[in-house]
């Protein structure tokens, strides 16, 4: 593949080398730079109709501010693809997101462009409030701090924690709002509609017309009237405009809407900011997918992370070709919640701005007033569901299990701790894949199992995933956690009826003489694959999977104990504390004396790549299973104390 | 002790008693419901400026509302001892925060009068708003969801998270603002600022004067003139109040503000709102400690839970007389940041919303330019001193251990993936006491230690504290949580040099050869306690201060598991996925077999009571690790598999 760069772009290494143009050069940047995004993230993949919306403010940003030593932090990050290729790692861009590439993430240890790591959304402007007061307390007063967060991510309960801090601070602070009315889906809520409004003044409008036709009748009384009434209608222009933004309320001075597609007015307008001491806000209209024809007119939602595409047509590539695929969890997930609430009428479904990502989507669809997108704002999701289901309701609440961290206390405090029936499904599970470190699913089993009163489970397959949602909404469960991961499952013909699953009842897949591997959750596929192997060698390996982090099937733990000397954990999340642990609490608790390895994701972050890949590095993908399995039987009992 | 109640008073069982009386009879109610308060509360302890702030809020509330039916949440809770006190528990009330009496807190098991459960702030839009969609979807359109709300609880992000999505639902919700300008602390932030320009109008009095005088002048004009004048005068103000509105900007209908003291009005005005659908917004002032001199007057963060005082003369009763006590953790903090921090220049404390709790009070009066109370705003403050750190600075950020848990993810996703030098302080480590469920800080150990690149510590007197501190300030430690209970060390002379501790080094305090006790953290006394106890009956129990949940001591582990087959671990954390759990992954990944059992916060929520109740109830006060230390001895080796 060969990608021809523009010519003014590839004479840019880093912002220095766009320094040195004019002004009137930078549309061409612009363009080049647009290019550049379409026709690697068509043959390579990646976030893509996020970047293109900020092209304009990212060729801007980096021509009028000091970058690096003025800090810019992007929120989410996924679209500071323009950025990353204007700071140095143009050449490396072809690695994005791909195992040992560059990061889809700005990322501290990649670059010293990259001011703040981030992935999450909604960290930007408490980040960047953090920097500009240790500058101020430093006394480098002329340091420039720039938080670029989305609409979407606005309604993160963090971003506006962060606002209502940084109002009261009077740092060099910039926050620049890229309002784009979309998350992944379109943004929701009351914010989106009044950022709406300030964009069409009908906020403004809605008072003068009270008003204004009054002073018509003023200036009929002759010349003096007419100035007066001039007067005041300039006079009270400024001061609505003014008075009645929601980001003046909050003591930031408010700056916009502004064209964020053109770049040299976006130049001129940030040049006259930075000379503006205190928290200010700049408001940028643009439109996700901009300059592609096909993302900026099509369904942006799909145009947010397409996949590979044929550029030139705008055909989105099928990964698999048309061989019939196990489905992705995310869609057992959506179908089975629709079935589901068509026969009990207490299912709700809640997500947190994710509903295509989890495919809620479709149960969106089908019954618009029984599923919610309450935005990025994962905090408000649960309790949320919390109070439905003290009002005899069933909401499944569906959120990314990384996402997850931000609502732990309300998990802890509205849900678990008044037993109410919240089901949480955590997609996203285990390792996300090439979004990375941030994404990874890794502690929900460890933080999730020391709550007390809640199920922990995770389903092997397609089957599973559905008799654990069939289980979960039947009356008086409690709070019930079902996580699995991002991805396809395992079986093409996955639609069976569904059936309850005994709470904390595992399976025994296997039986075997030489060791035990307890499993949970899709990672049992590469366990099965491995005891395939071992069988080959005359190594009988018994597999059970436990289906439940919590509580543990003690029958089948009591089995495993009393027959084997030897066993293997293997879960998609971390050693420290989760399933694994839960089973040498066990072994503990219960007098048992066995050898116990235990694999999962290692005490340390781990970066991206595809999940396979991210299996293999950590050692329990089939080969290492086999590995671990062989090496467990090669030890000698080395019991120091029995 | 005998309370007498008010005459009206100790007629009202539940609130339909309330409603057979007249209007202008609550004054009296008030009056009586205030002074009962005050009489129980200074014999009893408890919160106590915020319930008197209320008092004729609950009363109009629940004369106008139909509740249980109608659904009324308190945000936090801590104000709702007059709703307690109306609601069937006026006889038990004198029982409140005792072990085994009623909470301190709304709590669901204790009365169908407690919509939701609280004890953290910033749910209580959210959770109503739940309860408004949950009977809109079932077709009960009368029903009323209330949410009373400080401005306090309001700075925490999630209250804007549920602000935003009931904005564009229509239901029947209706929040009441309780302005008091106070968190415990004074209300801090650009919010606060907000409502006190709306209280004194000064956003309509800014734009009034730019254009008023205009008016004066048209009214010269003529008596034709001074009618338009009059008309524009009248439009314009109603106007302007309504769209300067922060709350009508998120489609929240505004309403006053009004005096949240005058009963009879606040009656009328929710009957008013009771018949307007959708959701709305009023805003009531009140004064935090209301009708009782010293608190009224007085310094509302110490009338805001007093402990026991003399309430003719508003003395406070000094607990433990004139006897010099060990200092509270929380004061051993609060000097020591501030004596750390004139040696280390890049030390800054951060605190959301509690320096009086924690003591950073005494650094923001010291460096006022190097300590924040950013308000309830958890997650903020963790990614704010993020943000600080990127540039080199040093940030303790001393947040309760329960409230933490609202910003796991910026734990993870902002500092430890970007392994930053952040310093948590998690004050309120282990049973928190009489603030109970909500309250215990029983999670940490486990939700941290499963965290990478985190050092987790807990310090078992003052002077480890302080040794910790300084551990932690020191270069490239990277993030470091330092979790310490509530209340009174063990030492009277505390304040001496600080030494560094080695990471992950803990202290052989004793020798034995029975068995070993591993500890961490202050419950550690207990076990010293026990093994003198052990000792006296010629029992030898070695004991070891860990120190570190994680990184483990494995030298200290491998003498403990060399040495003894029978250990002891003990904690004041949850026992699921804490140090005992560590200490058992370091067995099994090193092959030992030793019998362990580890004491701990068992699996269920723990009501409240006074700490040494509740380590008893639990089994880890001194005579619990007595016991499990003789019956450890007591039990045959019954390993199944050796």
């Amino acid at each position: 593949m060969e990608i021809k760069t523009g010519l003014l772009l590839s004479a840019i290494e880093n912002p220095d080398d766009l320094k040195k143009l004019k002004e009137e050069q930078l549309i061409q940047v612009c363009n080049e730079l647009r290019q550049f995004i379409i026709d690697i993230v068509s043959v390579k993949g990646g976030h893509f109709g996020a970047s293109l919306g900020v092209v304009e403010l990212t060729v801007a940003l980096h021509y009028v501010f000091n970058t690096p030593n003025d800090l810019l932090v992007w929120d989410v990050g996924h679209q500071a693809y323009g950025h990353k290729i204007l700071t140095g790692r143009r050449k490396e861009f072809h690695t994005n997101r791909i195992y040992k590439g560059i990061s889809g993430f700005p990322k501290r240890k990649e670059s010293i462009y990259d001011a703040f790591g981030v992935g999450h959304s909604s960290t930007s402007i408490s980040a960047a409030l953090g920097m500009a007061v240790a500058d101020r307390y430093k006394g480098e007063n002329q340091k420039q701090h720039i938080a670029v967060i989305g609409d979407g991510a606005l309604t993160g309960g963090m971003a506006f924690e962060g606002l209502n801090h940084a109002g009261v601070e009077n740092t060099n602070l910039l926050v620049i709002l890229n309002d784009n009315c979309m998350s992944i889906d379109p943004n929701v809520g009351a914010l989106k509609e009044y950022l709406t409004d300030i964009t069409t003044s009908q906020t403004y409008n809605k008072v003068k017309d009270e008003v204004w036709k009054l002073l018509g009748k003023i200036s009929k009384l002759g010349p003096n009237a007419q100035e007066i009434a001039s007067k005041i209608e300039s006079g009270l222009k400024s001061a609505m405009l003014k008075q009645s933004n929601l980001f003046e309320s909050l003591k930031f001075r408010y700056f916009g809407p502004v064209d964020g597609h053109d770049v040299v007015r976006l130049t001129k307008v940030l040049k006259d900011l930075k000379q503006i001491p205190g928290p200010k806000i700049l408001h940028c209209l643009t439109v996700k997918g901009k300059g592609y024809k096909f993302s900026e007119e099509g369904n942006q939602t799909i145009w947010h992370s397409p996949g590979l595409f044929n550029k030139e047509t705008g055909e989105i590539i099928k990964v698999g070709g048309n061989q019939p695929q196990p489905p992705k969890y995310q869609d057992v997930f959506g179908h089975t919640i629709v079935e589901l609430a068509e026969q009990n009428k207490k299912i709700i479904g809640v997500t947190p701005a994710m509903p295509s990502g989890c495919s809620l989507n479709l149960m969106l669809e089908a019954m618009p007033d029984r599923a919610f997108d309450v935005g990025i704002a994962e905090q408000h999701a649960v309790t949320f569901s919390a109070g439905m289901a003290t009002q005899g309701l069933i909401p499944f609440c569906n959120i990314y299990s990384s996402f997850m961290q931000r609502a732990y206390d309300q998990v802890i405090h509205d849900v678990a701790l008044q037993n109410l029936n919240v089901i949480f499904c955590l997609d996203r599970g285990g390792f996300a894949g090439s979004d990375g470190a941030t994404h990874h699913g890794a502690y929900d089993l460890a933080y999730m199992r020391c709550v007390p009163n809640m199920i922990v489970s995770a389903p092997m397959n397609e089957e599973e995933l559905r008799n654990l949602m069939f289980t979960a909404q039947q009356e008086n469960m409690g709070p019930f956690t079902i996580r699995y991961p991002r991805g396809n499952g395992v079986m093409t013909n996955w639609k069976k009826p569904m059936k309850t699953i005994p709470i904390g009842k595992g399976r025994k897949l296997r039986d075997g003489k030489d060791l035990a591997i307890l499993s949970i959750g899709h990672i049992g596929n590469m366990a099965t694959d491995a005891c395939d192997t071992l069988s080959k060698k005359g190594i009988e390996a018994a597999h059970y999977d436990m289906r439940f982090a919590k509580p543990l099937d003690e029958m089948i733990l009591h089995e495993v104990f009393g027959k084997f000397d030897k066993v293997i954990t293997v879960e998609d999340g971390c050693i420290i504390g989760g399933m694994g642990s839960a089973v040498i609490e066990f072994m503990a608790d219960n007098g048992y004396m066995a050898h116990v390895k235990r694999l999962g994701i290692p005490d340390r972050f781990v970066d991206h790549g595809e999940q396979k890949e991210l299996y293999a590095e950590c050692g329990f993908d089939a080969q290492g299973i086999y590995n671990t399995a062989l090496e467990l039987l090669a030890e000698k009992n080395n019991a120091m104390v029995s």
